[in-house]
């Protein structure tokens, strides 16, 4: 078995991403505390309904943000609370970016062997935002931002810039979206977790697959590519 | 000189687009009157500098009516209105889509001799919703939906999908993304002018480029790329 290509998504894989929206999230709820107790749970309800309308990233976030704000304070006035949260979003679309710990090491390692593409949702230009922010941008000869990572989006990106899925391998730190998806269109696929997992992300791992990994960290990543696929 | 490729723009080139933003547009400013006699000029200065941070497509423009409404109402209460913008940004991600007349016509004949991409900027979901929307979407061998329009994308896309810039046209209703940068890539480019034209796209037409024209619909499109690229 021969792996030529390796998929790599790019928020909480390479940088850190969810502790900025958590804490976004936070400040959320203790604006809302005085109109309730549950708001956070409600603004969670409230993304995972309009991810079909807005999609992922930050500006549906921040829409989501303000509809549940808009709802929660239903009656009052809510101007500062649009204000703070106007503002929040213009932060969470320019928090510095830096790569998690041994990723350029990675990457760099794993550059001289296989082909590298950057696979991640999100809006369009935050996402390339982070990319050239990361520094990263050189080690990748693709960079495919999608609305949905399935196992269809995977077999295209995978035939497109390399040697179709069964020759690629999916890295990421969701099982919902880069793992089983992956291995549904017949790559390899490993998962890297990262702290925090966005309620919408949460998946059970696959048991017992064999193209399937789970590793500590990334400075894993080189190693166990080189066990499975050549 | 050899066409094999024909990349289009989608909004205003292949279905209305700019009317919904034009109406969503004249609302804003009647909601605010009260305020602001010129709340349509803020509202265009608003969306213009927040384009870096946003970019390009309806979730940006929803947040930029919220924050021009949030200026301009400053000490007053905005609830009544953030709750009308966020229903009208919901209504601009939903509306119909039906094909400009002749674009069927036009893209079926188009399709026996050149590969078809489709070039357009925008959010990545509701750019993908329209297409699927219009029914058109089979008669595309590829879609790409970038954050920006320049010579360097033109050259990229029609490199991945095409035979390259030199053996490609490029076709839509504004000759600041459309015409102009496609020509600066070496590609040939054909201005199909929309009755309305975003302020953020105006640009004054090449003169006398021989590899422009400037054509009063899409169904002269077949024969101008027949005599100007076989």
């Amino acid at each position: 078995m021969t792996i030529t290509t390796v998929g790599l998504d790019a928020d909480d894989t390479l940088w850190h991403t969810e502790t900025h929206f958590r804490l976004t999230h936070e400040r959320f709820e203790q604006w809302l505390a005085p109109y309730s107790a549950t708001a956070g749970d409600r603004l969670a309800e409230v993304e995972g309904r309009n991810l079909r309308l807005y999609g992922y990233g930050v500006k549906g976030f921040i829409l989501s943000m303000l509809e549940t704000a808009m709802e929660l304070t239903a009656g009052g006035d809510a101007t500062p609370l649009v204000r703070e949260i106007l503002a929040a979003g213009r932060e969470l679309l320019a928090f510095p970016i830096e790569p998690l710990p041994g990723v350029e090491q990675a990457l760099a390692a794993l550059g001289d062997r296989y082909r590298l593409v950057l696979i991640t949702k999100g809006d369009l230009l935050d996402q390339e935002r982070k990319l050239a922010a990361s520094g990263l941008g050189d080690l990748f000869s693709a960079v495919e931002i999608v609305s949905e990572k399935d196992a269809e989006v995977y077999r295209r990106i995978f035939a497109r810039h390399g040697t179709g899925a069964g020759e690629a391998a999916m890295v990421g730190n969701s099982l919902r979206s880069d793992v089983l998806p992956a291995l549904q269109a017949g790559a390899f696929a490993a998962h890297i977790p990262y702290p925090l997992v966005w309620t919408h992300e949460l998946a059970d791992p696959p048991t017992g697959h064999p193209r399937f990994a789970e590793l500590a960290s990334i400075a894993e990543l080189p190693a166990w590519l080189a066990r499975v696929g050549g």
